[in-house]
């Protein structure tokens, strides 16, 4: 706990990797929509492990059913719970690591916060695969905010030390899927292809980043002084497993910037007022400017390696090592660029509701 | 709106810069807890302007008063109303720039959010004036972890491009007030101090970065999997004004390590389970390792700048020029110090308080 | 929406009277409870329809399923979500009156805040049914407060105008679960079954009041001014369908009543401080006295009734008459008592945790 | 805590009977709406005290103060801080009480909730003075659904045995604030006074109740299943020092009635949907019918008596006895009626504005 985000658009996420299943329920998407559940089955197959040599073998069809809140293929107000089963569940190798936490994971704090009761297996509810959830909620949310033109393009844009170049948002939405990493730049691509594959072949693992734009978000959306666009999508992102960094715009590299140089400069474009660049990465104050809201997201490595990596035995408070054989993605970025998406629009959703842009019923 | 945050420990901010008054009421606090008045007015007199050369000339003397919530020197459990009185104000400047939005400031923004009713004075709810309150709150909050050991650190990382080295607590404790950019390195500080006025002098101004430490959280604090340590604190920084980015641990430098040299190894030291790194920033899961909290914030540099930039009439929609002449810091990072420690102690307090190490009265 | 209440016990609805299931997440139970699931399926069965000649004939075996949250037998600290599967479910009597809006019942209101996308089949979301939900949440409370000594008592207190007298706890304890209308006064139970059958023969419905008694909270629970103890409750329980009014111990008597004779005097009995009388329902202030908590909850007469009743097609806007022959029960004030206990018991847990007299870990 | 209420018109409520002010901060207040303060001023004339022989001696002016929120005269979207501050303070009496809780006050839940650091002078913030902050926010809620044509009219419907008849709503519009007890029947007022006059004389006090309807809200208003009008109304009331018991149209009456009886029949006047009767109070399965919400707030007797009750000396823990002297209303009724209706409007603007009936920006 807790398990429930957003403030309009609510969602309440369930499950464990290796209990029956991983669910959400999404309370408060307006009534009429026409679900398209081919589209939200599309999103969580972009998020299915097994897809390429980049991430895990584990097999899982991952297959989406609607338990509630349909009615004639139409949401009807009601709270819609949606969810996936767990099939191919090896939990054999985590009872052997029951005591000995794994370095960079879940396993010692979740120790720690639920004394010891916590679904071990997988990882349990710390696991990447509770993000099934959240795109199941991500995409109906895309299909609503699409009824009002909003676009929400995410990509890799880093892997290791390879860095995505510029690229133009055609190129975004041609090339993403066109590769197993989700780089838009083909060459770039399969240079970070090579490092992950490289990584795994050296029993390790490699960070990356993820960059999302947000399209066509009208001016004036964002409810300082706390409940910024940047705040809600901040807190919303860090609850994706691995996420250490959210930046907006130029982010970090503001730091070192002038005031005469990151400001954006408003200018007349076809009679709205647009800024001719875009460092505040469409925020100002918490609210939208109009620009495309550009977030990037930092993933840490996987933190299962097969390298031997030194660890606690718990019970007998004993140093030890420990070796992670088990099936796991060498680098999680390309897998987590549908899981960036559907975050964020399930954040922007909210708060186009909560602007008043898209309201409790569809059409009214 | 939303101007509260925090579930158990919940702060409600209000005010203006150019208003009667900057304040906040604290809901939650411990009842039984000696307030120490003194500390509050220290922490505000941080982070009140006209401190030196690298602040704003605008002279407040930013007097704390409680009109709600303590008894006999002692919270109530009732909740408590602080607030700071306007005096210095000068809004002249702002009628004339009232229809050409201030490039990187909320002018803009809070025309759209607001439908032109706010109050564009001096920024208004959007000036960073308003952290004046989460100071309050957050001296409050310091005061109350104190009790339980819990120590809030922050300082100045970054200036522009000139960046501090690795120091130890005690240079951080004893260092960070002797110098008005609160760096603890004396040497990076007198750099940064030289790049802050050769800002102002050239009619511009710098970003940087404030990095804060939190010692002693027990492990096991956070409320995965969307109330994370992480979540909760970013979404609060992100309510500062200029913040553009949070980081944990090692942060985006994350994207470039293998799991190998990224996973904190497991280690004993006096009976306890301790980490040998800390590129985790204590935090894991979402959920505290017992490791300090690290995280750094990125500033964007101080949007108003006195060289012309490029803006828009909002009445006649022509492209026009701007040039701020008013009070402004040309670097707003040293006075964030205590501001960052301040919302930082007060989430910090909120999850100690959700994980039940600090009860609704003080000593119960 | 909002289909979640509570904050530190956080409970989420979903499911609808005829579509696949009824079901609940319940986020922020203490980890480490072994959760008894034959008592859950026991209040489950409390609850169920068919049970006797005073309820409606559909038959539901309402099986409990656990889908997270819970690991050999004990729960996680992970959000728990339990259903029942809809398995007899007859709507064709639904659609015939699509456009009739039965008296007393939602279709209206559903119609003009969903905007006809509502699931009309057997009230929908509106239904009864949904209560199943509250139960499993509601019996998982009880069980946790079982653990601290909290005990709730529930009991049907009135039916049309038979009211039943005063009775001591053992009586309410013994006594309940013997008759059909859970009155545990025997003669009065008879009485009120007879009520409940003449109407039900007569075409028609009655209404009636639970009465619920929790005893052993301790004094000081509550988060006044706007968080009472009576509000929250009362909160909970008019989101049980029917319930028009919601008393605390003399309830609406005390409007006539003298304060030297409404108020409860304070005594010493072994040692403690008890109150004479409880004409307050064991809260003052918003916060608990210590003594047993009472109130009353009014149900209205169940809306289907065979007699035939005036309303208005919407489609032609004309009035014409509407007899409603599905399968209904005659009172629903039986069935509710599992229901306005589980309620209350999911509301004092919440209340208990937010004062840590019940913490996030068993034990702990 | 908690002292804030609401989802998007949110207020925080602080402040003492004895202590410096008692005020209120809205949050989510529409942007742009011109501020009539002189209406809030006569809204907390309504509720002053010293009005007139039922009501208490206590003198005080209770100017508002508006301290942020509004510029130049118009809300501007940020948090309206709000306050009156406390002149006639007499404590004497209350350290003599100091340890002898008073019974039907909050004393002893006070002492327990709190720890004995609650501000015990004058019943602290468990005085029916802090309802002068609801006054204040429901205000300023009802000029902004005026501005929708809802119209929030409440008058006391009993005082004691007496109760009021059934009157028009012009009889309630004209002769409420004709007499001292505000019962908009001429003759049944006097039996009213006499009443409280009478226990006065007799060192007693006594009970009521206050009506309150709420005109020409749409149909289709409420967020079931748990934030229904009903509850989020209940809940609020239940703030409101004295209340123990809510009920909605006919009440507790429903409990004998039959379902033929008590469902509002539909017709069709003047083309539009209405009931017949209005036994369910405008609320069907927590959403709003479109004919008038009705509700009905029993108050318990004042709990000051100067007639000797039984207590408990806390320190000693023997029995002794208390006369209680101070200045009290010998009843609250009349003084809560503006109360009442100031929250019901409060509730009423937060789900007009969740619904979308009132916008973030005033005429958008």
């Amino acid at each position: 706990m807790s398990n429930t985000i957003g403030r309009l658009y609510r969602v309440t996420s369930f499950g464990e990797s290796h209990g029956r299943c991983v669910g959400v329920v999404v309370d408060g998407c307006p009534a009429g929509h026409r679900l398209n559940l081919e589209h939200v089955q599309a999103e969580l197959d972009r998020r299915r492990p097994g897809q390429s040599g980049v991430s895990t073998p584990r097999r899982e069809d991952d297959r989406v059913e609607v338990l509630s809140g349909v009615f004639n293929g139409v949401t009807t107000g009601a709270p819609i719970c949606m969810l996936i089963w767990n099939r191919d569940i090896d939990s054999t190798r985590y009872e052997e690591h029951r005591w000995t936490p794994r370095p960079g994971h879940a396993d010692y704090t979740a120790e720690k916060r639920y004394g010891g009761h916590q679904d071990y297996r997988g990882g349990g509810r710390f696991s990447g695969r509770i993000t099934a959830g959240y795109v199941m909620a991500g995409a109906l949310a895309k299909q609503v905010l699409a009824t009002t033109g909003i676009e929400v393009l995410g990509y890799t844009s880093q892997i290791g030390s390879t860095v995505a170049p510029d690229m133009s948002l055609d190129q975004v939405r041609e090339n993403t899927e066109g590769n197993p990493v989700r780089c838009p730049d083909p060459e770039t691509a399969r240079e970070m292809e090579r490092d992950i594959l490289k990584a795994r072949d050296e029993g390790d693992s490699v960070g990356g980043a993820v960059r999302c734009v947000v399209l066509n978000v009208p001016p004036g959306v964002g409810q300082p002084v706390f409940d910024t666009l940047e705040g809600d999508l901040a807190k919303a992102l860090f609850g994706v497993p691995a996420v250490k960094a959210v930046e907006f715009g130029a982010g970090t590299a503001l730091a070192s910037m002038r005031g005469s140089e990151s400001n954006d400069p408003y200018m007349v474009v076809g009679g709205r007022v647009e800024t001719a660049s875009n460092n505040m990465g469409g925020v100002l104050g918490g609210v939208s400017t109009g620009a495309p809201i550009e977030l990037t997201v930092t993933f840490k490595p996987t933190p299962s390696v097969s390298k031997p990596q030194k660890t606690v035995d718990l019970k007998t408070l004993k140093e030890t090592t420990i070796a992670i054989e088990g099936r796991h993605d060498p680098c999680i970025v390309p897998r987590a660029v549908p899981v960036v998406e559907s975050v964020v629009a399930t954040v922007i959703l909210d708060h186009m509701m909560q602007r008043g842009y898209v309201g409790q019923v569809h059409g009214e």
